[in-house]
């Protein structure tokens, strides 16, 4: 059936800083949607132990010269680039069968994703090599002990081996947070669909914006790659069940304790609450979801709808009106403008679809669509990898099996009927482990247990109502911000979900040591370090601010006149501050005491410096807690202390963390918090051009 | 050897809400100083599919029906019962071969351990039933679709199969993260000192505190349970590396995703900085703490110290100094007054661990004791299983392989010397992966420079130096708020560490949706989510307030004069208040801006309810945001929403949370922060008795 013609392309390998062909001529692999030679893969006589190599040594040292900041914005500068480069992308996908609606998730979507990360990184994460999660943990009562995590790239290669549905969006959001994290990546993308991949990574490579050795790829077999695997690497896999088991229990993966990732199989549920009758907007919007994420990409979506759980007494209308919509959507050549469906990835693909279709329906029944007869509406039947929709009714779910576990990778669907609630939750269960699941209702308790019942067995859950109608991003899109995995069967693993996707491509070590020590592996200023006085820190641009420059206040008594005017001025007259008996009854307070955001004022007239200067503006204040109450007479001293330094890249300024501690006459704590300013890189600032 | 008398106990299980004893007579298990039989261990015949079964049903719901901070409770009171306890625990211990000292950190450090994490999760988590995670994401333009994380317990069994050395920290250690997250635990301590932690649980199902079917144990084999894992159990592994990879390929585990978490063979390091020469008093502590983790617990312990790293220059210094040490570390009885170094856990353990100095051996000398001649000086040198320590020295380090990755597990450690700190970190890294190292030096330089390096091997580093000499924790000991565990060759695993650790037992799950439905899946108000108005929010207490009680303030405009006032009253003349030119060079503002706390303060007098009510104190501010500035003419508006809610288990009040949103005339947000409160259960409050 394949032209074995050599006009079409021979895709190579990236690695160890060369453009390589496998040996041989490469194995075909056909247009989808035409069965033509598109392209030509192989891998065979590639030192893949030397691939892995290259990308430590070099990729690695090369990643980790720069700052989360940097590293972030190669991703954006790479992102913004490959944005104005799409349409190339967009007609090689179309050899892979998918419509250009099907490609925009993958294409559009997936560069969408790496400059999320790109942003959400410099937004959330510090400006530095090393960064610092969570609180410092005092181990010690006089505080010269303490401990803080750390986050450090690990230092080996991230591995990737992806699914051949999103040849785009599987390689960028995963390359996004371990490239964010300091780790370089090797892709293996999976051979059917690799041509576009290994286009985008040319592009990426051409760019010349990564550093050497930071983004390697595999056309073809990865060989004895995983041989080589060390306990500083980290494998991620998409991709079938079957294979994901075979890698994660591999001798190396196992004995190295490498952190594999895996997400397989996932039979997603749309439940249907019970208030959301066939003559309401949610039932309209279901039938639409469910439609869609059957149809889109031919059903070969991890995230798409395979158990539509409905109450028992709308199934038939479900199935009335899900069949009316099917039968709207007629199969054809991907860049045909009619086309409603496009082609599954291959022509075996669609004979593993036929095989699971007749497991299922082995308790079930198909209640539309023939899965033996294909309609075009353009290109050819059975050279093309064609497939019309299917869906199935299963009447004793509870007690089935294959429609909540076996996955039919295309356009097939089973509807369950449910009675009450619980039989809903017991039911998405049954697939006993999925990435997601989506409930459509308006109703606030039903959503609550429907969601909290089945939130153990999924990574995501989607809500749907008339109210998002418009809005939502749909029950199948992953997005950067939100964690992409679930448990069990759908392979334990989790990715994205913003920063914590960075993490898992670091690894966190705690880190004791007395101030001064942790102070110098941080980063950060650290209570109990030293601290240098002199020079008001203010008047300090970021080229000579350093961490630990502090500033220790004169002292300042509050009156009863200042709280009485306080009160009066801003019209907090709290009882706590006016009247003394009831201060005196209330059990935080001894007498009356002073407001504490008059506190946080008079620090501030305490330790601000009031000339044009280098700091230009207080932006916030972090974690205040008033600690100790202060009582009229109490005198208050300020002690400020630079805490951390994050220049922002492309601008003139940077953000500094002030530690702001108020004490009283006795020493004790009244008040503490971080103040956040924006301070010049310079001073005075650079005239504006 | 074995005397087989049955005077000993039968050691029991406690499966399917009784305690049951194993068919047959039972495995005998030794006395480890004295040879005797001390207990007898088996658990043939018991259902281990039934033990999970009843696990995830009744102990799993028992555990359900409680919010967090009850579970903390409960291990709060079970922690404090077992205190009263210790002594009987230290009493059977004995047999263990671990000295009183020895034995502290297993009893008193496991105790603390558990309470540690009962008062630290009702400090970090909230008294619900759902954690909701990080940031609302807001998902569309219009804010009608928006994201939360949330975690609820994972709805199987957390099977823990513990290791020998520490049978009661390392039982409690993972019981508490397990059951402050909801799930019950089935325990399997190592079969050679399992009566020590038979006797701890007996103890704690005595007291009745915990839900039925919270806790199990199994004393003697696991049989085929694990065989009958899902996706929804959890396993940890402390022990063995042969043991652990098998466990971790366990068809059933691989097959359901199981969350494996393992601990196992650790090479730690100890290194010594440049700087710290022999005259110095880190080389002192270096000494000193190498020593005690050699010895302690006749080193067998998995953070045990197995790499002395050195500055070649001091070697000899340092062999010299730590020989004089091990010569003064008399074996003998656990319970003599003079013993310095007890028994190692059994006869067999003797002989491994003298089969492994012959290993490391081939590559390094023994520089102190010899592995084949025993001294006592009290109990029977060939009886109880006794081992002097050894001390080797290789010169080669980075040529050789045992030192770095053969495992005595005894009172055994190797010398290297390196030149230079790239080389020090190049030796850690030789033992692929270890739970902790630490670092003595005084000097922020090579602390940086040899903790950066290492962490990536390294779940933990210490750093040691004078100023910590009297409050530091110590290398050895894993701390609950700290991450335990470490990549590669240490298994790859995470425990502990604070409320990370209660996260290993839940389900991450990202929910999308309209704010009203989201807040009802997390019970928390989301920004559009609606609002009730009405009485003021701040004359209502827990008993009456409700998520979503707002109040919507007056207007108040910003004049010139407030905020001259407020600069000459506070001194806060900061020049973008002050004077109209300079502010307008500012880059963030067009004129003279009012002060952020002056905004703050405003609006606190516009919001607060002056009379004695239910609020009675406003404990502090978060994530306070200035994000438009404010001009004279302007008008703040402010919108004050109840969010979250948290009773204070034994207390009258609890903790409110409330999202508070300051606007200007044109609607734009100009401040954003949370107002935290402290809030009387019910109001008048109860009188004090």
């Amino acid at each position: 059936m394949l032209d074995t013609g050599r006009t079409a392309r021979r895709l190579e390998s990236y690695v160890q800083g060369a453009w390589r062909a496998g040996a041989g001529e490469g194995k075909p692999l056909a247009n989808a949607a035409t069965g033509e030679v598109h392209a030509y893969i192989g891998s065979d006589g590639l030192d893949f132990a030397a691939a892995l190599a290259w990308g430590r040594e070099v990729g690695g040292a090369g990643l980790r010269a720069h700052t989360v900041h940097e590293r972030a914005l190669m991703l954006k500068a790479i992102g913004l680039k490959l944005m104005e480069m799409k349409d190339e992308f967009h007609a090689e996908s179309l050899a892979t069968g998918a419509t250009p609606k099907d490609a925009w998730p993958d294409i559009d979507g997936g560069i969408g994703t790496l400059l999320t990360f790109a942003s959400q990184a410099r937004r959330e994460l510090p400006n530095a090599k090393v960064i610092p999660e969570g609180a410092v943990e005092t181990l010690s009562r006089d505080g010269s002990f303490v401990a803080q995590h750390i986050l450090v790239p690990m230092r080996g290669v991230a591995i990737h081996i992806n699914a051949f549905n999103f040849p785009v969006w599987g390689m960028l959001e995963k390359i996004a947070p371990a490239l964010i994290a300091g780790m370089p990546c090797l892709v293996k993308p999976a051979s059917s669909t690799a041509y576009v991949t290994e286009l985008v990574v040319r592009r990426i490579l051409e760019m010349g914006i990564l550093p050497d050795g930071a983004l390697q790829i595999v056309c073809g077999g990865v060989g004895d790659m995983l041989d080589h695997v060390t306990g500083q690497d980290v494998v991620t896999f998409t991709g079938s069940a079957t294979t994901g088991r075979k890698l994660k229990s591999h001798p190396a993966i196992i004995a190295n304790s490498v952190r594999f990732t895996m997400e397989a199989d996932s039979l997603n549920a749309a439940i249907l609450g019970p208030d959301a009758g066939p003559d309401t907007p949610e039932f309209d919007l279901f039938i639409k979801e469910v439609h869609r994420e059957m149809t889109a990409k031919a059903g070969q979506k991890c995230t798409a709808i395979r158990r539509i759980i409905v109450p028992k007494a709308v199934e038939a209308d479900v199935i009335a009106a899900l069949s009316a919509r099917l039968a709207k959507t007629p199969a054809g050549l991907p860049d045909a403008a009619d086309t409603r469906l496009g082609a599954l990835a291959s022509l075996g693909d669609r004979d593993g679809v036929r095989e699971k279709i007749a497991e299922i329906a082995r308790e079930a029944e198909i209640v539309f669509g023939d899965p033996d007869k294909v309609e075009v509406i353009s290109g050819d039947a059975e050279k093309g990898a064609f497939l019309n929709p299917v869906l199935l009714r299963c009447t004793d779910p509870m007690n089935a099996h294959a429609p909540h576990e076996v996955e039919a990778f295309g356009p097939v669907a089973t509807v369950m009927g449910y009675d009450g609630l619980d039989q809903a939750i017991a039911l998405a269960m049954k697939g006993k482990g999925s990435l997601v699941s989506s409930v459509f209702t308006n109703d606030t308790d039903v959503a609550a247990q429907l969601v909290l019942g089945v939130a153990p067995f999924h990574g995501r859950v989607m809500l749907g109502n008339r109210d998002s109608a418009k809005s939502s991003t749909g029950h199948g899109a992953p997005l950067a911000p939100l964690v992409h995995g679930g448990p069990g069967r759908a392979g334990g693993g989790e990715e994205m979900g913003g920063m914590r996707g960075v993490k898992h491509f670091m690894m966190r070590t705690a880190v004791q040591g007395t101030p001064r020590l942790l102070s110098s592996v941080t980063g950060q200023w650290v209570a109990g370090a030293p601290a240098h006085q002199g020079t008001h820190p203010f008047r300090k641009s970021l080229a000579e601010l350093r961490i630990g420059d502090q500033l220790v206040t004169e002292s300042r008594v509050i009156t009863e006149d200042d709280v009485e005017h306080f009160a009066h001025f801003t019209g907090d007259t709290f009882y706590a501050h006016m009247d003394s008996a009831a201060a005196k009854a209330n059990p935080f307070f001894e007498d009356r005491v002073a407001h504490g955001y008059l506190i946080a004022s008079f620090a501030a007239g305490l330790f601000v410096q009031p000339d044009p200067g280098p700091v230009l503006a207080n932006y916030g204040v972090d974690n205040l807690r008033f600690l100790t109450p202060v009582y009229f007479g109490d005198s208050l001293q300020v002690q400020l202390t630079c805490k951390q330094i994050n220049p922002r890249e492309g601008t003139v300024y940077g953000e500094v963390r002030w530690d702001c501690r108020v004490t009283n006459q006795r020493g004790e704590v009244v008040a503490e918090y971080d103040v956040l300013t924006m301070v010049a890189k310079s001073w005075p600032l650079p005239q504006e051009g």
